[in-house]
């Protein structure tokens, strides 16, 4: 079986399987990898508005991360160290979630595990092996699937969520312990042991809180089925609307079962420090700390970044002053922008006072309700140069719902916004059969669609393609954007949009 | 049996394993942990000579990593990036082998997978793993052994090497063509499947260098039988002595098999850095690099460490004109010391032309040649506050060898030297029934036995350890420690050898 093309005579099945296998959402990535959108050098690029990255302060990291403190060498950082991480920063790390979560009693620096954040591997397989699934509600951060795919055989138990509200819910997808119960219950009727619940606040892709009511009661049910609560907090400082405020676990005076509820951050999120590959695991199970300690030497972490990250934390000042109210007032701006678009385009979403995305609904834009739509509406989003993430990336029960990040430069927001007219528009480039495609009379939307039709007229094919081509040749000829690159790179040009507008009006005549 | 006694009732079966699992060479490192040595605030600590750290460079280290060009950030550094490592590091690392591997021809920053300095998880469990075993030469370095335990379930099959040179071998231990035949053949009776082979040049634990005629022939018997042959060269440019060069199978004009060789390097040893984590596996097979990217997620790297490391490979000037020399100067220093004590008390130990430690041959010190002594010996050094690494940790097939770390300041070589007596010493405290020991008349030794005659005739008991205390208590209590902390530190003060010599004088009398 040496010649099944694409396989690899060199690599085993698992190598060829594990070489081979791509999610959605990897495959986006690693697409926009090759082709990355760059204002000047690459402006025909990919725009990753699939990622979850906080593209809004870099030059804020940048002036903090520069600063002499940052480049302080000492011989234990070059050294072999605790598996467990540096004490220095499980004990900056201690007192960091101490004040930041709220927690009535001062945190221990011994029940901090310094982590990758992609820690579901290693805690989900390792430690809960004997267990066939661990609990989790959908949709959710897809690449967890991915984790334990890779690395173990536990699987993951889904409890789906409606997207309507009814009589029960007061809220689309919304967690209700009801639902939790029902979904172990059916576990156990599969024959399955589940021994873990992944809860996420807020959530990812939801980007809701929980009130610690309702976490409450979430945990108090893994209590009562004695399931080992993992809790992602990742977003927790990553919440830009001041009407609403993140109770973290951690917060609470007496935990229902803290011998079970294991609470995860990290700096890729709240630090907008993806690059970083920092988390931190918060447990009072000592045992599970040493366990993962043993593993720690295969996921050791720089003891030259355990320092710069130690320094960070431990800088209140800047933390509390200066990065985290311009961080979030980057972000309210960014999301006003989005839902903005999203709503004058007539496209739902859900409320979302924190994280780096919007769980929006695309459902109208489905010919049909199902997956392989979804996925041709995404790959159609690809051809024209956009990556978003579509639900069943996350697991989603209902075809549709895509995840938008918008933690990014507004002109960039701004080259992506084109996207859903392209997607309609070149149907009848990639669809055997024409269908009749839904035309929501939603004003910009609308406007778009005339545009397009228009295009369509002279050029049937490639004309939507074509379009953008004249709108990203524009902007890349006319002279305004050498004369504005600094402003553009500090993502403050409001020209990209005139020219947008131009040729709108141009394309109408 | 959730009251097995150590046993956690929040863990799996494979969470305690995991937990409870502890290698020797882990057992020494956690204790060392606990309480290392310093010269001023743990003087009565542990002296680690046993975990393979070059600790004599730190000032050159800290010199370089301080310079401004370390301290750049760029929001690549902070985002995600390629799982292959960022293109500016894997360039470097291509650069940097193909001149200091003497490529014939430059090699690739697309061969180039940037990895976890313990990839043998990964690399060994994802992509060979529906082979059963991996065939490796005994004694090897012991933690590969806990890698693939944790990791996977592949095993190793071991080639036992003779520490004794007979008519076939010219050198003890030395690794040939029809060993590894022998060893295939073996396995394939016992109906295993092997599919790699692991070779080490320079050598863990043995610290020999293979010519290149030696590895072609290795590499030759690997590809005859279709096994990927993983070369681990992380001791390539620890060569002190000037006589013997180092030949890379990467400077091999045409390899017997390139699809299926793959050669891993790391900052950990040459560059005196374990803490810094960075590993690199150059393959000119873009299947195995694919695989092992899709992993990449989980073991991806700091950018900010990559962005250091990177400046650090680039700057030949240091690295030739600075570095490189003057470490393999102090290790020269450090090694001729070690092995001239060596030598004065009579232990055989294998010439070693490279790396940060001595193969030695302690057997006259086993009261009987079984593993069991060997640990004993082990732990009777340990009782004393040294950490060694016995030969039993690298699966050695005859009880007795120990690995000794030279590569740390000589004072605490100094420290460390006394252990040999007091292992015998206390054998009386730790052994319910007394037997005979070997006291080997060698000069040092032999002195040091009638020292410590002497001293249990006063305290038969813990009389050596009570010697050991006067000693550490002296070289705490007198003034001249705080007067040359700052030499000290240098690892230049020559004072402490001193203070032993006038202690070993007033013991005699």
């Amino acid at each position: 079986i040496g010649d099944t093309p694409g396989r690899s005579v060199y690599l085993s099945n698992r190598g060829n399987c594990i070489r081979q296998h791509q999610g959605i959402l990897q495959e986006g990535y690693a697409l926009y990898g090759m082709d990355r959108y760059h204002d000047t050098d690459n402006p025909d690029g990919i725009i990753n508005m699939g990622t979850s990255e906080n593209k809004l302060c870099y030059d804020l990291l940048h002036k903090r991360l520069t600063k002499p403190d940052m480049l302080h060498i000492d011989p234990c950082l070059l050294q072999y160290s605790d598996w467990r991480g540096h004490t220095f920063l499980r004990e900056e790390v201690a007192k960091f979630l101490t004040h930041y979560c709220s927690s009535p009693n001062p945190l221990k620096a011994d029940n901090v595990k310094i982590i990758y954040i992609s820690i579901w591997s290693s805690c989900g397989y390792r430690v809960f092996h004997v267990a066939d699934a661990i609990l989790i509600p959908i949709p959710f951060y897809g690449v967890i699937t991915e984790d334990l795919h890779l690395y173990s055989d536990v699987k993951l138990f889904h409890v789906p969520l409606d997207c309507e509200a009814d009589g029960k819910d007061s809220r689309p997808f919304q967690l209700t312990v009801g639902k939790l119960e029902e979904g172990l219950k059916r576990a156990q009727q599969e024959g399955l042991i589940i021994r873990a619940v992944i809860l996420m606040n807020p959530h990812n892709p939801l980007a809701e809180i929980y009130t610690p009511e309702e976490m409450i009661t979430f945990l108090e049910f893994a209590k009562r089925n004695e399931l080992h609560a993992i809790v992602d907090e990742v977003y927790m400082l990553t919440v830009f609307d001041e009407s609403v405020t993140f109770h973290s676990v951690l917060s609470v005076d007496s935990l229902p079962d803290p011998q079970r509820t294991h609470v995860m951050w990290g700096m890729s999120k709240d630090f907008a420090m993806a690059g970083i590959r920092i988390g931190t695991l918060y447990t009072e199970n000592r045992d599970l700390v040493e366990a993962l300690a043993q593993l720690g030497s295969f996921h050791g972490i720089s003891g030259t970044t355990q320092h710069q990250v130690a320094q960070l934390l431990q800088d209140r000042e800047w933390i509390s002053k200066e990065f985290l109210p311009e961080n979030r007032s980057r972000l309210k701006a960014a999301h006003k922008y989005l839902t903005e678009q999203l709503q004058s385009m007539g496209i739902p979403y859900l409320y979302s006072p924190a994280t780096l995305f919007v769980w929006a609904d695309l459902r109208k834009y489905l010919r049909e309700s199902s997956f392989e739509e979804e996925l041709s509406l995404w790959r159609n989003f690809l051809r024209h140069k956009l990556v978003l993430s579509c639900g069943q990336a996350f697991s989603c029960s209902v075809p549709g719902w895509f995840r938008i990040v918008f933690a990014d430069q507004q002109h960039h927001l701004q080259l992506g916004e084109f996207v859903p007219v392209k997607e309609d528009s070149s149907k009848s480039s990639d669809q055997p059969k024409e269908k009749d495609s839904p035309v929501p009379d939603t004003g910009l939307l609308a406007t778009e669609e005339f545009v397009l039709l228009d295009c369509q007229a002279s050029k049937p094919a490639e004309s939507l393609d074509s379009l953008i081509g004249t709108l990203r040749h524009q902007i890349r000829s006319s002279d305004w954007l050498e004369k504005n690159t600094p402003e553009l790179s500090a993502g403050e040009d409001p020209e990209i949009l005139d020219v947008f507008k131009v040729l709108l009006q141009r394309a109408r005549k």
